[in-house]
């Protein structure tokens, strides 16, 4: 049994006044980790993040603020000491923490000082940890159907996909901090000309997926696995997930060992990692499968008592031009979608990459795939939105037309300049609003 | 230019008397790096393979026997540091071993003596760094095409493959050094059972696949590209890799984003890193392709004036089962190869790695994919060798029977306490031998 935690109540405040606001991503019920450069330009180290600021962890550590175990690894670079944490060292930490910055305690203003909670705005944030492994999955089913109907219209979803939690791994290498921005990549183009010979040329169908991903806190030895009732044990938080996309470059390369180039470029991931245990107050029942479809195998059985593998966390993706943002016109909203309704939760898709004795290690991050929905708003990449530019097979009822701007532009992929800017948050009567911040990315010109 | 290296002459000679015999794969013209463990139990470190003892490369830095810079390098646990040197260094550094090593020199007696010289059967061999990006090719057009055959007999070989050098991500946590045994992986396997439901059970068709990977060298920033005339200066040594494959799980599963957990439960790479350097006297010229084959894009050409893009090595691969072993049988070879005949080479596939602005780190692992060639004896795993166990698509000529061993065994695929030995080698009659040392792996049960 975790211990209780009362870091939810919604009565709960904090000293810091802008947590305080409605509509903060941050409150003090949040407190997501990040990984920042001081605007001093001091060595990276990491924070907490609350309202607009950011606590300084190392500053508070050096301070005598945190027992000694604690201490030691809040010295750290990185995040990796924090997810390496038990389950109650992490929870013993919030507590702490949620302590420090609740309205009425001195202890930070007496001890390391304002000097400690920094602007957001001041700060570079970095990735939370250099990832040694990146898998990425395939766990909407509503992706997975559109993308097949484009191009297998007979036979849309392959026969694997509601039994297996179908993933690849993915480029660790290339991961970016969400405003870092990315550059068009140069690659061999579908289709062949007609004399079936490919061009070199930067990449004409650039596109985005909206995904949510999370990084693995402690691993598993190789050649062991991790069962499903104690998978969450083994996931620290979550972060949004750019995982951009050169359609032109993955048709053509993608058979038959998968997306290789087509995703290698770049992969952006929000600077704030949001824990599970604060996302407690915002668990939902897994996914209903329709009747007919199968039951998962044994080892990826959510059992009847586990009503609360899925998160009810609600996505944005919006869009700004170039022009836009010259004109001062705000980001056009592509997209409104959930969460809740992946066909695998994330915990089936860890204990699936374990399955085999594959050995997970604290920071390795596992995304979700395109976070799309039943409803043609709420999917997560262009590619559905515009129905493969306008190119795909026709299904009735889709959209094939491009998008269009406040100022005239249309879009079927991503232009030059276009900033990308996807939002997650979870939202409930009984509870405070827990973001995620934000994940942005503009594309720059290939190099020629 | 490179620097006119003198290391290779096979007339030099060396004061450790074991890298005098004809046969060894490590005489003083090689100078491979290893990673170790010594028997004292220390601290893991980095050295060079001479004869059969190991030349520890700490000790002769602690000594002074290097100086500041490399020894900086030399002291290090990993042999990242040495990874990372320029090529001008890492030269400079291989004529200095060589010159410790050579006849006549005394220095290391005089020095850190002869407790810097340890037998190789004495020590823990590691991997030589820890990975962060492992990525697998597929560049044997044999052995695409005697896939191919076997599930796509009317188009064995996709239309991209003549054109991009086909690879996929692969995981880095599960790489193991040879000498480590491995687990049978259990999974969902092929085929489903009748009503179409996948069973998850220990893999029934675990199979090998022989492999050359090479370790990047220094690495590239991201959004940048590491053109092909250049490519070598960012590769820095060859090992032999035993990328193990579950065929009943990567038949229902790879679809269609490729081979997942049917190769993550484990990877062999052998302990030895074999430099780009001590390779210069038997590179070769690229594969020619058959009249009517494309011809690579710019990126990918290999200059005429470049005629030594290939590397002529020789590879072998041999299995001893648990029995033959317990009755002193030696291994049954089961295939003898060449790397020569590789449809892209090393430096194509680190340039196509990083043309879409791909960033390559030092240490990264790119592996060959299965070596094959065009004869039946060299088919690199048990899939070609046995056809699927008997079950591909059938080819005129192609044997479909079992592989018999002396103790009347056979195989269609592995078998628990099995033991693959893959060794690879490069002989003239105009240079010493220089040999890759073994890749070696025992299959151990599945766990229940």
């Amino acid at each position: 049994m975790r211990p209780i935690d009362h870091t939810h109540a919604k009565a709960l405040q904090t000293w810091v006044e802008s947590a305080s606001a409605a509509d903060t991503d941050f409150p003090i019920q949040n407190l997501p980790y990040c990984r920042f450069v001081p605007t001093s330009g001091d060595g990276s180290r990491i924070g907490v993040g609350i309202g607009d600021q950011v606590l300084d962890l190392r500053a508070c550590a050096e301070a005598d603020l945190f027992d000694k175990t604690l201490a030691d690894v809040l010295q750290k670079p990185t995040l990796r000491g924090v997810m390496e944490l038990s389950v109650a060292q992490r929870i013993g930490l919030r507590h702490r923490i949620s302590q420090l910055l609740a309205r009425g305690n001195d202890e930070i203003r007496n001890g390391p000082g304002a000097q400690s909670l920094v602007a957001q705005s001041g700060v570079q944030l970095l990735l939370p940890v250099e990832v040694r492994d990146y898998t990425d999955f395939y766990a909407s089913v509503f992706h997975a159907t559109n993308v097949g109907s484009m191009f297998r219209p007979d036979n849309p979803l392959l026969p694997n996909y509601k039994h297996v939690p179908i993933g690849y791994h993915g480029r660790a290498s290339s991961l970016v901090p969400g405003g870092q921005a990315i550059r068009r990549p140069v690659g061999q183009l579908s289709p062949p000309t007609d004399d079936g010979l490919p061009t070199r040329e930067p990449s004409k169908m650039l596109d985005y997926e909206l995904e949510v991903g999370f990084y693995v806190g402690p691993g598993n030895d190789l050649g062991t696995t991790i069962p499903l009732d104690r998978a969450e044990d083994h996931m620290f938080g979550l972060s949004l997930v750019n995982d951009w996309s050169a359609r032109d470059i993955q048709k053509w390369e993608y058979q038959p060992l998968g997306p290789f180039l087509a995703k290698s470029f770049a992969t952006t991931v929000s600077p704030w990692v949001v824990t599970l245990e604060a996302l407690a107050p915002f668990r939902c029942p897994v996914y209903h499968r329709p009747a007919g479809d199968p039951v998962p195998l044994d080892y990826l059985m959510h059992q009847p008592n586990q009503t609360h593998g899925g998160f009810d966390l609600r996505l944005t993706v919006a869009l700004a031009t170039e022009s836009m943002r010259n004109k001062g016109i705000a980001p056009r909203e592509l997209s409104r979608g959930t969460f809740r309704d992946m066909y695998w939760t994330l915990a089936q898709m860890l204990t699936h990459h374990s399955s085999n004795g594959c050995n997970m290690q604290s920071g390795d991050l596992l995304a979700s795939g395109t976070v799309s929905n039943q409803e043609r708003s709420s999917r997560g990449c262009l590619l559905e939105l515009t129905w493969d530019g306008g190119a795909g097979n026709p299904l009735p009822g889709t959209q094939r037309t491009p998008i269009e701007f406040p100022t005239g532009e249309q879009r079927k992929f991503l232009a030059d300049g276009d900033e990308v800017i996807m939002r997650g948050y979870c939202e409930s009567a009984s509870h405070r609003r827990i973001g995620f911040g934000e994940c942005r990315g503009i594309v720059l010109p290939a190099i020629a």
